[in-house]
């Protein structure tokens, strides 16, 4: 298996330098892990987010007027350095402080935590939500939620982003994102396992023609291997899951957002996509926005996710409509 | 392997619906393959291009204002029949007549000739282009330039739609076409070839670390298979064989495109795109627009293609950057 790359380790340099070259709007700190719009209006409160690598375009597809205004990246699968992200939050900040989403995984919230304490006491002020959109279970612990950070923190991105081009503040900007936060599922399916580049060995095994429900972004397994038969059957269990999490009523406004895991064709995924929609049809939901793209992967994994967000406040639908030069909205 | 889908049959017929219930500004046209923008203005000439399925998101990804107006769609690999072409010729004539983009392959011009003639005879003008961008080369036919229509062929969709937006008519829109349809070239390699949904057999055999270079779009071989080195010597026989075909003076400006052929990661994209621009800055030349991502695939082949188009006009680089809702550019 071929992966077109030249070294390792520089690897993630390289990919940072093909995207500045094709979006001129993004600009990177000196010798920092940080790319940033250079076209964000200094008058408005800034908004950060990042991760580990290997989820590309996460998060970096999401740097631009009204989504994120800077994005800090780690190594695969690592989260940046606390100091990289303290870093990002001096740079970003111009008086009235930053906003920070971070993806509800041990590491990231570790590092993030220690950055923005450290930042606190500089006198920079910072406020954050933690995106926790996973529904899926953990078998090994009595199929307890484990609360991920998935696909549907884009739809915080760029809400909140929408929201702070509108002129929130910092306070303003905490509440939205704790009002959205609790309203955001996502839940996903796997058909192949991701690997590391130049490596051969899956991060799980799949046997031919099984697909794995509640996969994470890091190559963890999922809650359920069952055989394929149909994406309408995937479409089910995926619904299934979303209904016991919602209860929802019938005229019900929903956000659904559809993502590419990683190599799943257009194809694929737009009839999965089919299938989901026929099936909220049914139960009477109201869907006046669909987003379906590739957004938060994991390498080379095929599979998809699903998100949906109740629509708690029709504000969101003109923050999500809105437009932006971010390239992977 | 897992294909995410329900019945064979159905397949193109449930992806049109996933994509339509996600993107409001498209429309099919009842009993006929064919997908149209809601919103095109009836002033304007309006531009048709298709062909085969099995290309997503070409070509119902590049439908709206300021591209394409309708796309019409066969089977996979399969041209629509020129029943459905002049379906789609008669639909979207309002007096002024029909441009029309064609991939140069035979099947597609037999079909497209025939529809074309026929609404002629109907009293509907109707210019056309023939994409031809390709430049591998046939070695079972004494290495002949292939000259097939590839993913240049979205560069005239972009730069034909924002003209005909403009006010171009229909001697206008040929004049233009003709003067970019020659100053475009691709060439592109795999490293995994596709199959068919729902089948194990690859269309051609690539062992395993080797690529090919000069592959087709439907399941066609390249003309040189070798095991994969690094993504610089990719970039390396890429630039060589362009250049070759432009002859290129050092500050002449040039358009990049580079195309993601099914299921290469974003990761590996960027790195491949940040080894091409090296070796065209190297080479002196000027860059002023790139566009990378997903453009025109051959169903889950691994593999990426670039096109120069030499920018004879900067008219043509205005067009470019105007927005459209298109949802694949």
């Amino acid at each position: 298996m071929v992966s077109i790359l030249n070294h390792k380790e520089a690897m993630i340099d390289h990919y940072i330098n093909g995207i500045l070259s094709a979006h001129p709007h993004l600009a990177k700190c000196d010798g920092q892990p940080i790319i940033y719009n250079k076209q964000q209006d200094p008058k408005l409160i800034p908004l950060l987010s990042g991760g580990g690598s290997g989820h590309e375009p996460s998060h970096i597809g999401f740097v631009g007027d009204g989504m994120l205004s800077a994005a800090v990246y780690g190594d695969i699968f690592t989260p940046p350095k606390s100091q990289e992200i303290l870093a990002a939050l001096r740079f970003l900040n111009k008086g009235k402080g930053v906003f920070v989403i971070i993806k509800n995984f041990e590491a990231d919230i570790q590092e993030f935590k220690k950055a923005i304490q450290l930042a606190r006491k500089e006198g920079i002020p910072v406020k954050y939500v933690i995106s926790h959109d996973d529904i899926s279970v953990e078998p090994k612990q009595n199929f307890q939620p484990r609360h991920r950070g998935l696909a549907g923190t884009i739809l915080l991105h760029k809400i909140l982003g929408e929201a702070a081009r509108n002129g929130a503040n910092l306070e303003d900007l905490e509440k939205i994102a704790f009002d959205i936060a609790t309203e955001i599922a996502t839940i996903g399916f796997a058909t192949k396992s991701a690997r590391l580049p130049q490596t051969e060995k899956p991060f799980f095994h799949l046997a031919d023609n099984y697909i794995s429900y509640g996969i994470g972004i890091h190559g963890e397994e999922g809650y359920r291997t069952v055989p394929f038969t149909s994406s309408e059957h995937l479409a089910v269990e995926i619904t299934n899951k979303l209904q016991i999490t919602f209860h929802w009523q019938e005229k019900e406004a929903f956000i659904l957002l559809v993502n590419n895991l990683g190599t799943t064709t257009d194809l694929e995924q737009a009839i999965f996509l089919n299938d989901i929609k026929q099936l909220l049809d049914l139960e009477g939901l109201d869907i006046p926005f669909i987003k379906n793209g590739k957004y938060m992967t994991s390498l080379d994994m095929s599979g998809i996710s699903v998100t949906l967000c109740r629509l708690k406040n029709p504000q969101w639908l003109t923050y999500l409509k809105a437009p932006t030069q971010a390239f992977a909205w």
